[in-house]
């Protein structure tokens, strides 16, 4: 027997209203076998670049053919295209703005499409709730098998994330926003080197963040004696401040919302 | 190979406590090959027209034969009975609060049973803890099958939602407290429509809240321009303040514990 | 057909950064038939006593073969060991730091040895998270069958919960803070028995919380009148203040961070 072919699923809804549940009963209606992985339900409300960070932890964990669904979609009902990407190994279902950017950027090989509606069959589409009635029916027929006539036109330049993410730039300083605080502690921005070289293109001349500062940028933890704070690009190329083999979060009482890192730019 | 039975799970216990964990414990043992769904376990506390519009939102988009286990108890260990309803496609196992008020409304047809807890055959009934010690095994011994002797005495008036719901009627006016705001924003109130007729029986000469007000109570979102807020019935019965295409929640800055809805009536 | 495995999962480390999505990817990949059952990631973060807990509180209601994976585990990448606990009926794998202490005092047999890290064959293994490079790996392996590469040295003594946990002694009085307030309102102290036992060894003379004193420690809810307060020893042998037949937090409005219980002890 083989075993059952896994769906993941990430998405901002939190439980509580049963939305959640009706993308679930949708799913298993349609594809009996199919086993349902939660990942998360409590991504940050609206916060693509919060759900693509998710995304990047775990997606490359599960086996080849899973189907990762992934919905985070400020944009529901407006023109962002539904997209079905395929890569060597996985499937990846949901909104097409920037959520798998970082997917895309590390997959050798990939082709993106735009779900072909009309192969779904359904009646009737919300325009509010895609999760249920696009994005699951298409992630089930996935984990079903054959669903070439879900792919619609090629997508090929799949919506990037957008740079800005609340980044004040102002003469040779840079101002930017807590992306997420991980359960080790870190304390990631929402500066991604791809958009900081995009940005500036300058090399860093100092970091700031609350009382500490530096002149060094560090690539791994490792670099830093235990117990001291510093600044790095991490494994997903997001601005973050750390301590070795200790807990930012704890050490610096961050408060999430409020805090940010400067960043000071050579002239 | 047939799919496992499901069952669905749904309660007001978070999961911090390890309680949920021991319900799933039980359903494992008694009915290995069944499949548990997570629906939420972030009902408010004790709030049972929460559970009820949380239910309304999935319990119909699954399979025939799921099994759907909801508890909201805040009446657990007092004379509250506890229920298994059969309806055409699905069961449902709970107290009998009026958690599955509109699952009858909604059911063509229907039987009630007060469940026979002599047939579990358990030593040590828990007085607080029906979850695990009555609906858990309920609910495994109906995705066994065979459950007949788990019917008891027929319950033919399900006890229905109270209807005040801390709503507040002076002279001509109501005032409607929060039920929850849903995902996409939409504000949500405890009024049910039909708790709405029998209170007054009136029709409806204005609605507002915070600062909006109307004299048209929608019922599509559709009725309005993007991003005009309205008040409507929603689809499942309920008042709501919505936003076309929009997030209300957002728009108008709700305070879920404090804000309300003002109702008033022709005299 | 047998039931596959179950594989339990306890973590405080939340789900929005998609760590806990990597830990499930992890053992789907390497044991595909096995089953994860989410218990919670929502222990108090670093908290073990909170997990030690909630792991009394559902671990023997699973089926005999059920592998417990638990991580609380504020030591990682120090000194700490990572355990796999054999019982008669059930695996634990998680860090040795006191998360699994009830479970073996409640243990006829158990055997508990070091993971021996190195028949994993993992090439890299992170310093900083052992659920998905260690414990993981370690539970689906077990899940799997023959596992016997895995055990490395026996543990003779596992590591036991720290017994001050907060409390403070003074003179003939000691002060406990709450460690959870439970779903059913029951306000539980981080006080064992046993340490209480150690710690003083004399006879309780009267109980403080709030505005409710006594002299009387009971043993069993049901020793009280419904709606009466009063402290207890409870069932897992922690020192409690309970309701009968109510509920403790909303009777008192507690306030978890804040508010001790004050034990006075005969001289």
């Amino acid at each position: 027997m083989s075993a059952p072919t896994l769906i993941t699923i990430l998405t901002d809804f939190g439980t509580a209203d049963g939305y959640v549940g009706s993308v679930k009963g949708v799913m298993k209606t349609m594809a009996p076998q199919a086993e349902l992985i939660d990942i998360s339900h409590d991504i940050k409300p609206f916060h693509i670049q919060h759900g693509a960070y998710a995304l990047a932890n775990y997606y490359d964990r599960f086996p080849s053919g899973t189907v990762h669904l992934a919905v985070i979609d400020p944009g529901v009902g407006g023109s962002r295209k539904p997209i079905l990407i395929k890569t060597e190994r996985f499937y990846f279902v949901g909104p097409d703005n920037g959520l798998f950017q970082m997917v895309l950027e590390r997959s050798r090989y990939y082709e993106a499409y735009e779900i072909n509606i009309s192969a779904l069959g359904r009646q009737a589409i919300s325009s509010t709730f895609h999760a249920r009635d696009i994005f699951a029916p298409t992630a089930a027929r996935l984990a079903l098998g054959d669903a070439r006539d879900l792919y619609g036109p090629a997508i090929n330049r799949p919506v990037v994330l957008p740079t800005d993410a609340g980044i004040e730039v102002r003469d040779n300083e840079i101002k930017v926003p807590i992306l997420t605080v991980d359960r080790f502690g870190n304390i990631i921005s929402v500066l991604r080197k791809s958009a900081f070289d995009e940005l500036q293109g300058k090399a860093i001349k100092s970091v700031r963040f609350k009382n500490f500062a530096t002149k060094r940028v560090n690539r791994y933890y490792t670099e830093k004696k235990t117990g001291e704070p510093m600044a790095l690009w991490n494994s997903h190329d997001y601005f973050e401040v750390a301590v070795s083999q200790g807990n930012a979060a704890r050490y610096f009482d961050v408060d999430e919302e409020n805090d940010s890192i400067i960043i000071t730019m050579e002239k």
